[in-house]
C-alpha cells in the first residue's frame, strides 16, 4: 500500500474528547474516525489490526473445536422475551419497532440466539458438546461511551457459546477456553493479561472470569495476590478478616453530641476505627425499602456483592424522619424495624463503638454475639491493599487497575431453561443441557495493546497483529536513484510476501518519520541518497530494539527474515 | 469436521414456506435457521460459504486498489438527513432512537459513511482517486421478504465507494469494477451472470449496472439480445420503434358505445392495434395531478421510465367525474387540461385511432404531426420480446428473468454536494469530487449459486465456495478396518490441507447418502466393506462428472490433486 494514496489523515493534536494515550494516538494516527457518541468508522490500517487479531481469535476458536455461525444483529423482541432479558435489561439494549409493528432489539450477546439456534436440533445427549461462535456486530447502548475504541456503543464481539450434558463436562470445556484466551492474547501480542474471577452480572451462571489488561487507565479494579498468583476482581473478591478477640465491656450508651460519621466518633471517643461498627444505609429498588448493613469502621461495602447477596437491585438510601432511622447514629440495638446484613468484618470482635439509634448518642462496649440475636452475616466488604490473599492466606494483596479484554462464564442452564431447550439423556430423560459462553471485544483489545504498547510519538504494534509488517520511508522520491531502490524493495518484498506500507511521498524526512512512528509498524526501511551511496537500506524496529545497515541486495529476503522472526514470538 | 458433532439438521421436508428450491435446499440441509421474516442465522456450513464468497471478493477488491474500511452499523439520522435520504426513503430504513433520544437509523447503504470518512480527509486532488470498501451486516426492513437467503431485511454485503476528480477517471475505474465483478461471479462458480444497463432508483447517478444471474425464479425481468449481447433490466431498456408512415385520413368522429378499452375499439373498427393511440392515466403522488399518457396500442407504459422522464413518484390514476376526463374514451384533441406525454412510439405514424374525449365515441385518421401542437414525446414504453435491439437494430430482443446478485452506479457528485464534500484541484479551486458506488450482497450470491446448481437431492456447490471440499462417508463405523481407513484418510487429507467434512455416524448408508447430497460437496469418498475388500476408496463428484476407485495407498494425494484440479477452474 502506497501512503500517498491510504485515506485518512496523521495529525499532531488528538481530538479534544481524547483522556488516553491509545485514544489520541489512534484518532491522530488515522485508525478511525468518530461518527458518533461511541461509533466510529475505521480506515484501513484500523481494519487490518481488527482483521488480524480477529484471524487470531478464529484460529483458536476452531482448535477449541468452535463452529463458527452468523446470528443476526437485529433480532426479535420476542426470543429476548422468552430469556427474560427484554425486560431485565434497561437502557442498554436497543430497542425499536419494524415497518410492520414488531417490536426488535439490537443484539449486545447472542445467548438467546445461540439457544435459538440450538434447540429443536441437539436433541440427543450423543450431539453433545459443541461450541458455536461467531464474530459480529454487536451493539450496547453505553451510557458512558469513553477512551475511543475501549469503550464503544458498537464493537466487533467474538462471542462463543458451549452446550454441555455435564457440569463436569462444562467445566473441562470451560478450561479448554480458558487457555484458548491465554493463546489469543499471547498471540495478539498483549503482554500484561492475567484471568480474575469475576462477578457475573446480568449473565447468569456462577463461575467466571474476567481476563484483564492490566494498565492504569484501567476501569476496572482488580485484587491481585502477587505470592499466589490468586486474582479477582474487586466486585467479586472475597475478603477475610481475623479479628482479634478483645474482652466485652458492658454496653454504655455515651453522649457523641454532632458526631456523625464514624471518623468524627472515633476521635471523639480516642476508639480505633477497626472497633467500631459503621451503618451504610440502602434501599431496594423495587419497593425503596431499607437495608442497613453494618461493617466494621476501616471497610467499605461493596455494593456488587451486596446486591449478589441480596438477590435483588439496591441504591443508596436517602434517610427519611418518618423510617424511624437516626441518620448518622444509627446502630444494631434497638433501631428502626428493617432488614440489617452484618459483614462479616464483624465477627468474632468485641468491645465496639456504635450508634446508638438517638440523636447525639452512641454504645461503647458493643458485643455483636451478646447484644444482637440471630445477626445475619455475609462477606459484603470491598477488598482493600494489604488484605488477607483467600488463595494464600497472606496479608498482601495489591490493587491494580485493569481493562477487561475477555470474558468466560459457566452459565449453567439459566437460558436453557428459560427457553426450553432440552435432550434426552442415555434414559430417555429430557434434560436441560448446561452452557458456557466466551467473549472478546476485538476493537477493545486493539485499542488495550496500543494503550499497553506506545512511546509518545505513537503505537508500537507486535507483529502478529500491526497493520502492515514493514514500512518503507523513500525520502526522496525525486532523487531517481533513490526512487529506484525504494519501488524495487517495495516490489521484492511484495513478491515475497511481506505485508509492506511505502511511503512514496514527496514530504519532509521529519514528517515521514512522525507519520511512520503513528503507523507504528515494526520494521522500518529508509531509504535516501545517504544509504544510496553507502549502497545499503538502513533498517530498525519501532520498539529500538534494533537498528542497523543491510546491503542493498538481499535486503528483501534479510527483511523477510526478520518479520518472520518477529511472527515466531507470537506463535 | 465430523457430522456427528456438526450442529444443524437436516431432513427431508422443506419448511412450508419455501417456494423455490435453493430456500428449501439450504433449510433442509441445515444451511440457515429462521428467526424472523427476513432474519436467519448461520449455521456453519452456511457460515463458511459465506466467508469463502466473501475471501473472492475480497481479493478481487484488493486487487481493484480497494482499502478495506469498517463502517458502523448504527448511525446517527443527522448523517443521513445531510444527503436527504433520512427523509426520501420509506420504511426500508429502520429507525429507532438510543437512550439519550438521539434518532438512529441502521445502515442499509454506506454512502453517507463513506463521505463522512472520506471529507476532511482526501482535500488534494493528489489525493484522488482512491476506493474504500467493506464487508458489514446491512438491514433493509423489506416489505416482501422471501426466497430465503435471496432477499432477506438483514443481510452481509461488501459495498465500495470509489472517489473521482473526473467523470473520465470515475468512468476508467468503473470499468475496473465490472471486470472485478464478472471475476467475482466467475470465481465464486456462478455460471450465468450477466451485466445489464440499469434504473438507478434512488441511489441517484446516471450510469449503472446490474449484475443478474439468469433464473426463471428472478424476480427482475431482462431485455436480452441474443445477436449482439445487448441486455438491460426492462425498468430502463430502450425501446426502439420504428413505424411505418402512412397517408392520413381526415380526422373523423365515430360512434364506439360501450367500448371502452383498446381491444374493443379495434375490433369495432377493424383497426390494428399498433394503429391506435392507448390512453394511460397516472397521478402525481405529491398533489394527485394528472399526467396522460399516449402510447401506441400495442404497447404498455413502462412505469420506472416514467418515472424517471417526469422526475416525481407517480401512481396510476383514478379518474374522477370532477377531472374532465372521460374514462374510456380519452384522446389527444380537446379533453381535460392536464399533462399528456405522448411515447416515442407514436412518432411518425399517422392514421390513427383514438377516444374523442366524449362518451361513446372515438376519432380515426389522427395524425399527430397535424393533430396535436408541441407534443411532448419520451420513451416510456415496456420493451417486448421481438422489440428491435437498441444495440444492435435487429427485432430480436427476448425476455429474461434473473436475480440481482451485484449492481455498480456512477453516482456522480450527488452525495458530495449534498455532504460538502470538496478537494482543491490543481488551480486551488474547490471542487466536488465524483462518486461511484458497487455493492454484492453475499448471502443472495450464494443462494443464487446454490439455485443455479443443484438437483433434487441438494445443492452442487462449486470447488471454490464449498462450505468443505471432500466429504467421506464412512459407511460402517462398528468395522475396525473400515473405520480405520476412513479415520486414515481423514487424518491424512487434513495434514494436506484439503477440508475435509468426516460423516462418522452410525446410520444407515441411505441416511449418509441423502445428508451427503444435501451437503453438496463437491467430491465423495466413500469407504465400506466393500471398498475396504477391493483396497480402494470410492470416489465421485457430487455433479457427476466422475465416479471411479483409488488405491487405498495414495488415496489423500490423489484426492488432494483432484481438489487443486478443480479449484483451477474457478481462478
Amino acid at each position: 500500500m502506497r501512503v500517498s494514496k491510504l485515506l485518512g489523515q496523521r495529525f499532531k493534536n488528538p481530538p479534544s474528547d481524547c483522556v488516553i494515550e491509545s485514544h489520541a494516538l489512534m484518532a491522530r494516527g488515522g485508525y478511525m474516525k468518530y461518527m458518533a457518541n461511541g461509533i466510529y468508522s475505521l480506515y484501513m490500517p484500523g481494519r487490518r489490526i481488527m482483521r488480524k487479531i480477529e484471524a487470531i481469535i478464529r484460529d483458536e476458536m476452531d482448535r477449541a473445536d468452535g463452529q463458527e455461525v452468523l446470528f443476526p444483529v437485529a433480532m426479535p423482541a420476542s426470543l429476548w422475551e422468552e430469556s427474560g432479558r427484554y425486560s431485565s435489561i434497561g437502557s442498554e439494549l436497543a430497542r425499536w419497532t419494524d415497518r410492520s409493528g414488531n417490536k426488535m432489539v439490537l443484539g449486545m450477546t447472542h445467548e438467546e440466539a445461540a439457544v435459538h439456534l440450538a434447540r429443536d436440533t441437539a436433541a440427543s445427549y450423543a450431539d453433545y458438546p459443541f461450541m458455536i461462535y461467531q464474530i459480529q456486530t454487536k451493539f450496547r447502548d453505553e451510557p458512558r461511551a469513553r477512551g475511543g475504541l475501549i469503550r464503544v456503543r458498537e464493537f466487533t464481539m467474538k462471542d462463543a457459546y458451549s452446550f454441555h450434558t455435564s457440569k463436569e463436562d462444562l467445566e473441562r470445556y470451560y478450561a479448554i477456553q480458558h487457555k484458548a484466551y491465554e493463546n489469543v492474547f499471547r498471540r495478539a501480542g498483549a503482554k500484561n493479561v492475567i484471568s480474575v474471577k469475576s462477578d457475573s452480572g446480568m449473565m447468569g451462571g456462577s463461575v467466571s472470569h474476567e481476563f484483564m489488561l492490566l494498565t492504569e487507565i484501567g476501569e476496572d479494579t482488580l485484587a491481585i495476590c502477587p505470592e499466589c498468583g490468586y486474582s479477582a476482581n474487586m466486585e467479586a473478591a472475597e475478603v477475610k478478616i481475623e479479628n482479634e478477640r478483645v474482652p466485652s465491656e458492658p454496653l454504655e450508651k455515651v453522649a457523641t453530641p454532632g458526631k456523625g460519621t464514624i471518623e468524627e466518633v472515633c476521635d471523639f471517643l480516642g476508639a480505633d476505627r477497626k472497633r467500631a461498627c459503621k451503618a451504610v444505609v440502602y434501599q431496594k429498588n423495587a419497593d425503596d425499602s431499607y437495608i442497613i448493613v453494618f461493617i466494621r469502621g476501616d471497610l467499605e461495602v461493596n455494593e456488587t456483592k451486596l446486591r449478589n447477596y441480596l438477590g435483588f437491585e439496591i441504591h443508596p438510601g436517602v434517610v427519611t424522619e418518618e423510617s424511624g432511622i437516626v441518620a448518622g447514629f444509627i446502630g444494631p440495638v434497638g433501631g428502626a424495624n428493617v432488614r440489617t446484613v452484618f459483614d462479616a468484618s464483624l465477627k468474632g470482635i468485641g468491645n465496639l463503638v456504635c450508634g446508638a439509634n438517638e440523636k447525639d448518642f452512641h454504645y461503647k462496649g458493643l458485643d455483636l454475639d451478646r447484644d444482637v440475636k440471630d445477626a445475619e452475616y455475609a462477606d459484603v466488604a470491598k477488598i482493600f491493599a494489604g488484605a488477607v490473599c483467600p488463595g494464600c492466606g497472606k496479608p498482601v494483596i495489591t490493587i491494580k487497575k485493569g481493562i477487561e479484554v475477555g470474558n468466560i462464564f459457566q452459565l449453567g442452564t439459566k437460558y436453557t431453561e428459560a427457553m426450553n431447550m432440552t435432550y434426552l439423556d442415555a434414559d430417555g430423560e429430557a434434560k436441560y443441557p448446561l452452557m458456557g459462553c466466551y467473549g472478546i471485544g476485538v476493537g477493545r483489545l486493539a485499542a488495550s495493546i496500543c494503550q499497553e504498547s506506545h512511546d509518545d510519538y505513537g503505537p508500537i504494534w507486535p507483529m502478529s497483529i500491526a497493520p502492515w509488517q514493514v514500512e518503507i520511508c523513500n525520502l526522496r522520491c525525486d532523487d531517481p536513484a533513490v526512487n529506484a531502490t525504494a519501488e524495487k524493495l517495495y516490489a521484492d518484498l511484495d513478491a515475497l510476501g511481506v505485508e509492506v506500507l511505502y511511503d512514496d511521498r514527496d514530504i519532509r524526512p521529519g514528517a515521514m518519520f512522525a507519520d511512520a512512528d503513528l503507523f507504528g509498524i515494526p520494521i522500518r526501511a529508509v531509504v535516501s541518497p545517504k544509504t544510496e551511496e553507502r549502497g545499503v537500506i538502513e533498517v530498525s524496529f519501532r520498539d529500538k530494539s534494533f537498528k542497523g545497515d543491510l546491503n542493498r541486495d538481499g535486503a528483501a529476503e534479510a527483511i523477510r527474515d526478520m518479520v518472520a522472526e518477529e511472527l515466531k514470538k507470537y506463535e
